[in-house]
């Protein structure tokens, strides 16, 4: 087990009706004037956000809106978002929506008090002093932003995708009401939860031992997501299934499961890949890759395959072929993403094979070339997985 | 699922070494003049307060020390704890020791800024509006106060032990190295790590319903440890037995896996009696008690029992007759804490079967005559529980 420091400050609001503590909450930590930041029109449509901003209004707070967060957002409204806080003297940002509107919001918070270029941040150019307090109403469960450290921008225009770790990203609070997840449609509501669940799997595959803890920490989350999200797909009203994947989406990203050993992450770079150029959902990218990055990995290490095959998927350990146990794992896997109405495959999701290698050449390596930590893939290893994650399963 | 609201705003620091780092830590948060507060003399036989002291004077820090905690702490040191803060002017308390040290250095810390006296905190006559702010360097895992917002006094002379719950009561960082708990007796280790899986099944034994996510996280937090205990009482230098037990009870007790249910607390009343009157140690007590509380709620409800047993005690479900397979997980929990060394009945804890009526007297009652929120206990309740505490285990 490795040394780990960790710290949670954000303060979690988790039930119904919360949304409309956000004037009350933002102005005990000293907000004067918010900015709202959200995405889509649907958050319009049903009227969170004129709910949202009455309560901000009703708390005496000066709200200036910015909305037409993108999935996987763009540098580009990052931009205006600074320039639209320094000109209206912001002192406070508010996101609405899930990971894309929280990320961006992430990126802005960092960027206004910032003389340089925000982006210096995510190409590690330079390391974030400040940020303005940021405050989140969740309305996806995902990516788990209202309570990691992260934040994921692509920039444009050449359309560049990365991720920013520090402890200033974590929100100063999150309003989590299962309910605002009920009007998702079924794809994005199983798109979220495989998102989680790669959360999960990236950090359980590790070359780390004596981390027996994390290992049931990471099944338990697993298992919750698996029993939940097909409720909630089914029957999205189904209060207790979207409080379930709510939570998880935080306790999945927080890091709670990951602590004390090193994730693998390849997975992620390899889909970030895929959603940069085909614009897809991020979970359902993470659909495609992971089993088959899984299917690769059978050749060199089987013992955590196995164990979350038994444990997690309710394999019986096959003692005399191990390795039949883990693949049964990685089909009972991809049979639950395609229960829930995930795609697979390359031609499912509408990626193309023969982009596989500008997409392997794309992939953010280390300075080693490789990418990942369990075991490292290069090059054409890359290459290798998005071949298999063109294979048709007819498990 | 109920509504919650969460916030650990507690900076862990864990590995090997890390009690080096208190005097930085502290001067960050702007101490100046500390409290060293800690327990038995092993920790100064060890070298373990020459070490911190080192660290915070070689800081820039003054120190003022003052042990001398012992188990089930004492309001009078707490008194004595109070008046040398305020006539030397210290401005951070750090505790070294496990539950004891820390919840004394707790109550000094809402203490020295009250006007009144600190009592009435516990006796819910006020609540705590500032605290002096608390670092941790951790020598037990058992009681979880390193991350948790309780604390529990006796209160001389009456003998009377109070637990308060307050956000003022979370450290403000713990440092965590698990060979510091290398040298505890097989007993304190055991007893440490049955404290750990009561924290866990009070949480676990809800009438919530819809809470499927923290109930897997209960069952991962006490696998572990069912896992782990056994190798450091066998093996007391196994890094990673101590590591898992460590970082086990901070989650055990920081309440991440109680959230969104009312857990039942009962055990933990019954036992603070016994603690009270013996002086037994905590972990010891509940050894006694739960299993014994468990048997009683056979007769209520052996859905959850029978979840336990077969999640966490690997028996299979008796379809036909479900309330063997619940007993089986009790029989099957009694095993394990024997097996670590704890006692089982009242004769082997050193407390006498003529006290019941006396212990059931004093038990903490609400004010509508019961104690406990799974299925709650009245006084005869209690006394059964306590009698059947007194029986014989021949498993």
């Amino acid at each position: 087990m490795l040394n780990f420091e960790y710290c949670s400050p954000t303060q979690f609001v988790f039930g119904r009706d919360v949304e409309t503590q956000a004037g009350r909450r933002a102005k005990a930590l000293g907000a004067g004037k918010v900015l709202l930041h959200y995405g889509s029109g649907s958050a319009v449509r049903s009227g969170l956000i004129a709910r949202v901003r009455e309560s901000l209004e009703g708390a005496g707070l000066q709200v200036v809106e910015l909305g037409g967060v993108r999935p996987n957002p763009r540098s580009g409204l990052v931009y205006q978002g600074i320039e639209l806080c320094r000109a209206q003297g912001v002192d406070f940002i508010l996101a609405v929506g899930g990971g894309s509107a929280i990320d961006s919001a992430k990126a802005i918070a960092l960027g206004v008090p910032y003389e340089g270029d925000f982006w210096d941040f995510y190409c590690k150019k330079a390391v974030p002093q400040s940020a303005l307090p940021l405050g989140v109403v969740l309305t996806m469960a995902a990516a788990g932003s209202e309570g990691s450290d992260s934040a994921v921008i692509t920039h444009e225009p050449e359309n560049l995708k990365r991720g920013l770790h520090c402890e200033l990203n974590r929100p100063r609070f999150s309003l989590m009401n299962p309910l605002l997840t009920a009007t998702l449609p079924a794809y994005q509501t199983a798109s979220g939860a495989t998102d989680m669940m790669a959360h999960v799997l990236e950090r359980y595959f590790t070359l780390e031992k004596g981390v027996d803890l994390t290992d049931r920490l990471c099944e338990a989350v697993l298992m919750a997501i698996i029993k939940a999200a097909p409720v909630a797909v089914k029957n999205p009203e189904d209060y207790d299934a979207r409080a379930q994947l709510m939570w998880a989406s935080t306790v999945a990203h927080n890091d709670s499961v990951g602590l004390g050993r090193t994730g693998d992450w390849a997975s992620h770079q390899l889909e970030h890949e895929l959603s940069a150029k085909y614009d897809v959902a991020h979970g359902a990218g993470l659909a495609v890759i992971f089993p088959a990055w899984m299917r690769y990995q059978m050749r060199n290490d089987t013992r955590l395959l196995c164990q979350l095959a038994v444990r997690v998927w309710g394999c019986e350990l096959d003692f005399e072929h191990p390795e039949r146990t883990a693949l049964q794992g990685i089909e009972r896997f991809e049979a639950f993403l395609k229960s829930i109405g995930m795609p697979l495959t390359f031609e499912e999701l509408g990626a193309k094979e023969e982009d596989i290698p500008e997409l392997a050449k794309k992939v953010k390596y280390a300075d080693n070339g490789l990418v990942g930590n369990f075991y490292p893939l290069d090059r054409a290893a890359v290459e290798e997985v998005y071949r298999i994650a063109c294979q048709s399963r007819d498990n």
